[in-house]
């Protein structure tokens, strides 16, 4: 039995909590959140569902006696360099850590200097941290790379991710930039506040996992226009409206494109699907019809990824080095 | 630069061993063969290619001077009971070992024991030891494990593997009973003589990895015949004839049936694809279109493999709790 305590429970904190709840071998024994409204309540109630037994305090002094817990799993930020202080305390007090932070599943360019200090101290506390989730983690990165065991050489590798936003939460869909004009999403793209963070990351994880070393990487965003008003339920969007975004990246070692990596979510899409396509001896064109659902995925990846973290040599660890995260059958 | 010496240097180990020879990290060193008229000749050339600048010899004591191998791909045989003598004298030679054993992938039944005595010696002689290939080893276990990562619960799992047998080697496609009468077909399918080894085990590593207590496990073999006469320039078959197998696994964990497993492979099929379906939450119907090569697929897992074996704790492992293997960038 594993002792988990919750860090951050925000909407996918609290469904990671729950789901880790129901596994046999995890045990949820509280919360915590900066957010003085959630203090006193139970995980399971906040998420809007029946209670866990585990309440919400404020910080890790506060934790109730014996609650003991082995592993933190953090859901916070997608910024390294803004959760690294939370990242620290977690391993300070000594226990694994998985992390949805995006920019943690393989931490690149000034990241990777945090990441290098994240790590030494993991090792010195004797306890590993993963950063990990449906994307950066899975779809476009240790999915492919996985794909690429019956290869005898790979020359370029594609993933891509698809998925038609409709019945996603609300802070989705205005995350893609559903419902803006075009104008405002190009200031916003520039801004950098319509970005699906991970391409970088997923890259990152591509190249090394099949020794390139990239001298390019390039990542473009633009936005997928809707030829007909949509109503969500969440947003609005009109016809000649943002109904989402189209970003891809593409790393290249001596001028040739290695990896092309394309995710494309908007509202109305009408289809969804992730893909991978390996450019090898054998070649290997493999579907997920209907694609992996985004929050249920990200819940299930950092849960079933637990066991393997806490099993896993000290140090900051990705999820190409680990055994595969398993789901619980039922 | 790991060290390599090849054991069994028939179609498959020549194949595997020319693939080592080309990874930057693996050399390979020499080969090991029964046969003496193999003795003192090229690895690379008895596959029917280039020299690899490493020769067969009789046994381990011939080895030359120097070889100091690290590991040794195994490749001789299905069965666990006839090849333990061989796997035995390399672990006690202290390399670690690349097996392509089929019963090896996840020893069951009467081979539970026999890999329960290899464990420990490996575990004695401080290697590790794992059986693989492209199935069982991949395509039928270790995948459909890999792809419950993005659920939260699973249910059944199916997988399915269908090969058009036109273009592999002569050998296979007698293997599967291309060009008999059914009733011959029948008889030695009940000889055991038709069948691909590696359901049993692969149902027995998704189990394992789902928490499954199966309670039965039932096999079926059935000819597919042909409806129009095909020669492969290997075999010929009339109308009529056989032209391939058609084999099932089904598990079931108190009578329920979790585990499926559908192996089709016959010349002239005009299809060849593999497919994974995860009856889970969220659900995953994941496809290689045109499927993994065979013979391609089992010498590039086996190599891509190694690295892994190399730095995995000692004892006997299997593919669902190895970091997966990955192939090398071109």
């Amino acid at each position: 039995m594993i002792r988990v305590v919750q860090f951050g429970c925000g909407p996918i904190g609290c469904r990671i909590a729950r789901l880790a709840a129901g596994r046999a071998d995890l045990q949820v024994v509280a919360g915590i959140d900066v957010d003085p409204a959630l203090h006193g309540r139970d995980l399971g109630k906040v998420g809007g569902g029946a209670p866990l037994g585990a309440a919400i305090v404020g910080s890790w002094d506060r934790l109730p006696d014996g609650a003991a817990p082995a592993l933190a799993v953090h859901a916070t930020g997608s910024s390294l360099r803004a959760v690294a202080p939370q990242l620290r305390s977690l391993l300070r007090a000594g226990v694994d850590v998985v992390s949805t932070c995006e920019e943690l599943a393989f931490p690149a360019g000034a990241n990777a200097a945090i990441a290098g200090e994240l790590h030494d101290q993991a090792v010195g506390a004797g306890v590993t941290l993963l950063g990990t989730g449906i994307n950066p983690g899975f779809v476009m990165d240790a999915w492919p790379l996985f794909m690429t065991a019956p290869c005898q050489a790979v020359r370029a590798i594609r993933a891509t991710r698809v998925q038609d936003a409709s019945d996603r939460r609300g802070p989705f869909q205005r995350k893609i930039g559903a419902g803006l004009d075009e104008a405002e999403f190009r200031r916003r793209a520039a801004d950098g506040e319509i970005r699906h963070v991970g391409l970088t990351e997923s890259a990152g994880m591509i190249a090394a996992g099949m020794g390139w070393p990239l001298d390019g990487f390039t990542e473009t965003i633009e936005p997928i226009m809707a030829a007909r008003a949509i109503d969500t339920g969440h947003v609005t969007v009109a016809a000649g409206q943002v109904a989402g975004v189209h970003q891809a990246g593409a790393g290249t070692v001596a001028g040739r494109q290695v990896i092309t990596l394309e995710f494309r979510a908007a509202v109305g899409l009408g289809e969804s699907w992730d893909a991978v396509s390996i450019d090898g001896v054998p070649p290997v064109e493999v579907r997920i019809g209907g694609g992996v659902h985004g929050d249920l995925g990200t819940a299930a990846v950092v849960v079933n990824a637990i066991p393997r973290v806490v099993a896993a040599a000290p140090g900051l660890t990705t999820m190409k080095d680990l055994p595969p995260p398993l789901a619980a059958g039922a």
